[in-house]
């Protein structure tokens, strides 16, 4: 959660006065995403979602995200929509800073989600992949395994205060995961941080998706591995096959996996949860001062991290049903 | 900007529950208040405003702060109006903590005041004092001149640390301000917090004031003077007499100052600029370290201290106009 960029009143007039949306009626700072500030606008003409974006999104990332999340829009995938000013511009600045306004989403998180929801889960991302497919921009996957290990080698010292031998641990994972790591498995446009916080519900059923500031080209299966991580743990640290089935099958009634990407599910959930812990490790100990994010736990997911280096093939239960 | 507190969607639904408002389609934390926990809600029959209330509002007083935005919407002053439950109770819990639903208002805070919005801020105060006359609730200010010296006591130190010998200043000022302090002044309930970011605005015209924790008994031309040092200050650090002269005149429109109101506007300006510089010096230390809130900056108050120290007559100037 996090607001980093305070705008003013005289600031929203003047990025307003490029569109066309009339005056602004009401606007709110919002506590929600980690990596940009978020803004709730009400205009004459509607409700929309400003957000600034800060130092950890790249700026020549943007088209790719914004183009990403129109593109999704026009092939009937429920997301965000990116307004354009009067001159057709999508990317905008304030503060210096880029920006962009898009359409307002309703919609809950589910906190915890239930089989059901997992199921919803699993259905909408693979409606997104198939949604993606034939959008022409790329993106490397600069969070992928080929990064773990440099990123790890300056907080090895962080794991170690985390919990007492942690490095070693994660150094013998990083060269098991690189000695495994999979290739050659269908790749295409991948959310690559689908988590229950960016996915909104309502009634029960999936009705939209968003932050799509980690999207980028890599295996589909990765994703549905984050997915697993991400959806199908309880609070209590177990793995809950029963979710992980429904997220699995939810995924396969839009796109049946491959022998291949079954068989790889285990390595890739091991590494996705590598990289949730370690961009976690990392930002437990360098979130800025006055920055209003509460850095979240890296623990959570060395816990997981402990659950697929004990049961390697835990998750090819979620892919068995 | 706060959430302390994380509300999941199944404590919503619960809440909501209890409720004739349908079920909940949005539901975003707010970064907008520093005493409470906001929320924005949407539910299928409206937008309201949820604050789950923190530890620094005592819950006693929790009746009168809503009992008087339930009176000042009735008696037609433009405010939040709080939402009863099914039983008839606007005060409700969240985990354990006290909260309220009220109604969403629309508008957006200047951030720097114009004289034409000084004059609005003005009328718009006493429409909040004639419209809150007969409120038949009390409540002290604890945050009165009388408290000033006590809470001083533990905060030598840290206005030191601020400034080296800004201690021994405040003392003379605490001193001169207890000799001083008028008393037999028409008195009524007061927001006590009238700043720009706690009114809204719409086209140029006031349209509704909110965040009443703070109001309380005390005498009527000591809100005059929290919203002078409020609303007339440049960034620079200077008083704009035109702003005062535009606030009082408006404020005076709807009713005018006494005789010896007017007398004392200076001292009590003095004595509002203390008030907001020892609770912003209070903060300054003590802001915990989860609570995602930036605390206020304490000099902003003690250069508005100086101005008042250094020109004791000058707010009478915005006065004579």
């Amino acid at each position: 959660m996090a607001v980093y960029t305070d705008i003013t009143d005289d600031e929203l007039a003047t990025l307003l006065a490029d569109f066309d949306l009339g005056a602004a009626t009401s606007f709110k700072g919002i506590a929600e995403g980690v990596e940009n500030s978020n803004f709730l606008l009400e205009t004459e003409t509607g409700r929309y979602f400003l957000t600034v974006y800060e130092k950890r999104v790249r700026e020549a990332d943007l088209p790719f995200f914004l183009g990403l999340m129109q593109w999704l829009e026009q092939h009937g995938f429920p997301s965000a929509r990116p307004i354009p000013d009067r001159n057709g511009e999508i990317l905008k600045r304030m503060r210096g800073k880029p920006c962009a306004l898009v359409s307002f989403l309703t919609g809950l998180s589910v906190r915890r989600p239930s089989v059901a929801h997992c199921r919803e889960a699993g259905v909408s991302l693979a409606a997104l992949h198939l949604a993606a497919a034939g959008f022409p921009l790329g993106r490397e996957n600069d969070l992928g395994q080929t990064a773990w290990a440099p990123m790890f080698a300056s907080l090895k010292s962080a794991a170690d205060g985390l919990k007492p031998g942690l490095a070693a641990t994660i150094d013998a994972d990083l060269a098991d995961l690189a000695a495994r790591w999979p290739t050659g498995l269908p790749s295409g446009v991948v959310h690559a941080d689908y988590f229950p916080d960016n996915v909104f519900f309502q009634a029960g059923k999936f009705s939209a998706a968003f932050d799509f500031y980690f999207a980028c080209v890599d295996a589909l299966a990765y994703d549905v591995a984050v997915a697993l991580n991400a959806w199908c743990f309880e609070p209590d640290g177990s793995f809950n096959i029963t979710s992980a089935r429904a997220l699995v099958a939810g995924y396969e009634s839009q796109r049946p996996l491959s022998q291949a990407e079954r068989a790889a599910l285990p390595v890739l959930a091991h590494g996705a949860a590598m990289r949730f812990f370690l961009t976690r490790l990392h930002d437990w100990g360098a979130t800025p001062a006055g920055a209003l994010v509460r850095p979240k736990d890296p623990l959570e997911y060395e816990r997981k991290l402990a659950v697929h280096r004990s049961s390697p093939d835990l998750v090819l239960f979620g892919a068995a049903g």
